[in-house]
C-alpha cells in the first residue's frame, strides 16, 4: 500500500535523476477556461513523460542482486521508455514488451535507450502472460505499469511538486486534472495531495469511449472498456483501473471527465501556441478538460497535468494544421 | 553600465513574475553533439521568450509617475510581447512599433496583451525616428530592445540561473551558446557568468548572412549587416551590435558562430522530438551550433540558450515535415 512516506522516499531516490518540471501559465489559456489554468508539463520530464518517475522509483528500490538480473515491462510506450532509462541509469538490462501498433517514435526511443524490445499483437495476445513467461525464463523482475505500490509512489512525486508549486502561486483550492490510464499517476498524485495540499483534489480525465475509470468511479466497482485500440490517445488506454489504484481513486478523487479526440488535438495546438510545449494526445486530455469543460470544474483555478509528449511528428502536424 | 549588482537587483524585481526555466538534456542530443548538451529553454518564459526578463526589469525600475504615462518599444515581436506584458503587469499603457512583415502570431499576441501596435515598413521607414516622435508626443518612456543597461540586466538573470543550474549538474567549464541579435541577452549572460561562473564562456550565435556580431568581434570594431530582412530567424536580425552591448561582448565573449537556416530548422525538429519544446528559428541557432558545429566548441559539455518559441504554425510544420 502506497503511503505518503513511500512517496517522499521515492522523491529522495529520484532527486538528481528526475526533473522538477515547472508549473506553466498563459493569460490566453486563462481566458479560454474562464479561470486560472496551471499546467504541469511532464512532457519535459526525462524520457518525455511522467513514467520515468515510476520506473526509477521501482528500479532503484530493488535489492542490488535482484536488480542486476534485469527488469521487464509491458507498455504502449511511455512506461517502456521510463523503465528502459531507469534500467540504463542503474546499468542493468531491460526487456520491454510493446504492442506492435505503438507509435514508432516510442518503439525507436525504447530501443535507443538500450532495451530489448519484444513486440506483440494487442488484439490477439495476452501481454501479461507473455511478460510473466519471459520474466520466469530470465529471472527478470516485472515492473508493472501502474498496479505496483513503488510505481505509484514514483508518480506521486508529481503531486508533491504540484502541492508546493501551486501554493507558491497562491493556489490552495482547485481541481487537479490528470490524464488517466490505469490510474498510477492519478492515484499517486491523489495520495500526495491528501497529505500535502488537502484543498487540491485529483480528478481523472480520459478519452471518450475509453472512460473506464470515470464509469468505475460512478458505479463504485471496476468497469472495463469495450475497446482497447483505435484511439490516438494510446498512451492512456488500458482495459480497466488497477486493483491497487482503484480503491485509492475511489477514496480520494472527484468525478472523472472525458474529452473527445478532437478536443485533445485542439489542446495540443493550444499548448504549442501558448505554452511552447509538445504534448501527445493522451497527455493532452487533462488540459482539454480544463479548457473545454469549464462547467464541470469548480473554483477560480484549475491545474492540468500534461503527462507526456512522445507524439509522432505527422500527428502533431495534423493538430497544428487543424487548430493552430 | 550594467554590473552584476544591477543583474542581481533585476533578479529581485523579476522574482515571482518571470519563470525560472529549467535546464533540459537528452541522451539523443548528447550523441549528435558528441558531448553533453544542456538547453536553457527560454521559450518557456512568460510571453514565450527571454525578452520578458528585460522588459520587466526596465518597466519595474521606472519611477512610478514616469511609468504611469506609459512605455513604448520597437520590436520584430519578442521584445514587443515582453514589454507589453510587463506594462500590463504594472497597469500602464504600452505602444509597440512593429515591422509590417513580423510573424502574425507575434503581432496578434502583442495586441492581445493590451498594447497598441503601430506597424511600419522595415525597408522604407526609420523605426528609431518613428519611436522617438511618438514618445515625445505622448510622454512615453522608450524601452530599447537591447542597448539599455536595465534591459541587459534583466536578460542577465538568465545567466545567473545558468550558472547555478549548470553547477548542480556538475558543469563548471563550458561554452554557453546564445542566440544573438543586438547582443542584449548575450552581454547580460556574459556579465552574469563573469561574476558567478568564470569557467563558463558566452558565445554569440547568428544566422549565416546576418552575422554582424561575429564579424564585429573578429574585426574588433562594429560591423553592419548588408541585409535586414529575408531571414526566417527574424527575431535576431538587427543592423549591428549595440554601442553598449558591443564593448561587453568584446571583453567577455568567445568567437561568434553562424549556422544556416536549414540547420536552425533541423534544431527545431530535434527540440520537438527530444526535448518536447517549441522553438522559433531565431531561438534555435544556438542549439543548432551546439549540435552541428561540434568542432567549433571545446570541452565535455556545451550549454545552448533556446531564446524563444514564438513561431507560426506553418513554419513549424515545415520543420517537422523536413526533419522530424
Amino acid at each position: 500500500m502506497t503511503s505518503i512516506t513511500m512517496i517522499e522516499a521515492a522523491a529522495g531516490r529520484l532527486n538528481g535523476h528526475a526533473r522538477r518540471t515547472p508549473l506553466l501559465t498563459s493569460p490566453f489559456l486563462d481566458e479560454i477556461a474562464g479561470r486560472r489554468v496551471l499546467v504541469k508539463p511532464e512532457c519535459l520530464q526525462v524520457t518525455g513523460s511522467f513514467k520515468f518517475r515510476g520506473g526509477w522509483s521501482a528500479v532503484s528500490a530493488l535489492a542490488p542482486e535482484v536488480r542486476a538480473k534485469g527488469v521487464i515491462a509491458f507498455s504502449s510506450g511511455n512506461h517502456a521508455q521510463g523503465v528502459a532509462a531507469a534500467a540504463k541509469g542503474h546499468g542493468v538490462p531491460a526487456v520491454i514488451i510493446m504492442p506492435s501498433d505503438a507509435p514508432k517514435l516510442k518503439i525507436d526511443n525504447t530501443r535507443a535507450l538500450g532495451a530489448e524490445v519484444v513486440l506483440y499483437d494487442r488484439a490477439k495476445e495476452d501481454r501479461d502472460a507473455l511478460g510473466a513467461k519471459l520474466a520466469a525464463e530470465r529471472g527478470l523482475t516485472l515492473i508493472k505499469p501502474f498496479d505496483e505500490p513503488l510505481v505509484i509512489a514514483g508518480q506521486g512525486t508529481t503531486g508533491l511538486e504540484i502541492a508546493a508549486q501551486a501554493a507558491e502561486l497562491g493556489v490552495t483550492e482547485a481541481d487537479v486534472l490528470v490524464c488517466c490510464g490505469g490510474g498510477g499517476l492519478t492515484s499517486g498524485i491523489a495520495l500526495a495531495l491528501e497529505a500535502k495540499a488537502p484543498g487540491l483534489r485529483a480528478r481523472p480525465v480520459e478519452p471518450e469511449g475509453f472512460d473506464d475509470v470515470a464509469r468505475s468511479l460512478k458505479a463504485g466497482t471496476i468497469q472495463r472498456n469495450d475497446r482497447l485500440s483505435g484511439s490516438i490517445c494510446d498512451a492512456i488506454v488500458t482495459p480497466q483501473p488497477g486493483d491497487i489504484t482503484f480503491p485509492i481513486l475511489k477514496r480520494l478523487c472527484g468525478p472523472g471527465l472525458a474529452v473527445s479526440e478532437d478536443e485533445a488535438m485542439r489542446a495540443m495546438a493550444l499548448a504549442f501556441l501558448r505554452l511552447k510545449i509538445v504534448i501527445e494526445p493522451g497527455g493532452a486530455v487533462a488540459l482539454a478538460a480544463a479548457l473545454f469543460r469549464p462547467e464541470a470544474v469548480a473554483g477560480d483555478a484549475v491545474i492540468a497535468v500534461a503527462s507526456g509528449g512522445n507524439v509522432d511528428a505527422d500527428l502533431f502536424r495534423q493538430a497544428l494544421e487543424r487548430y493552430a
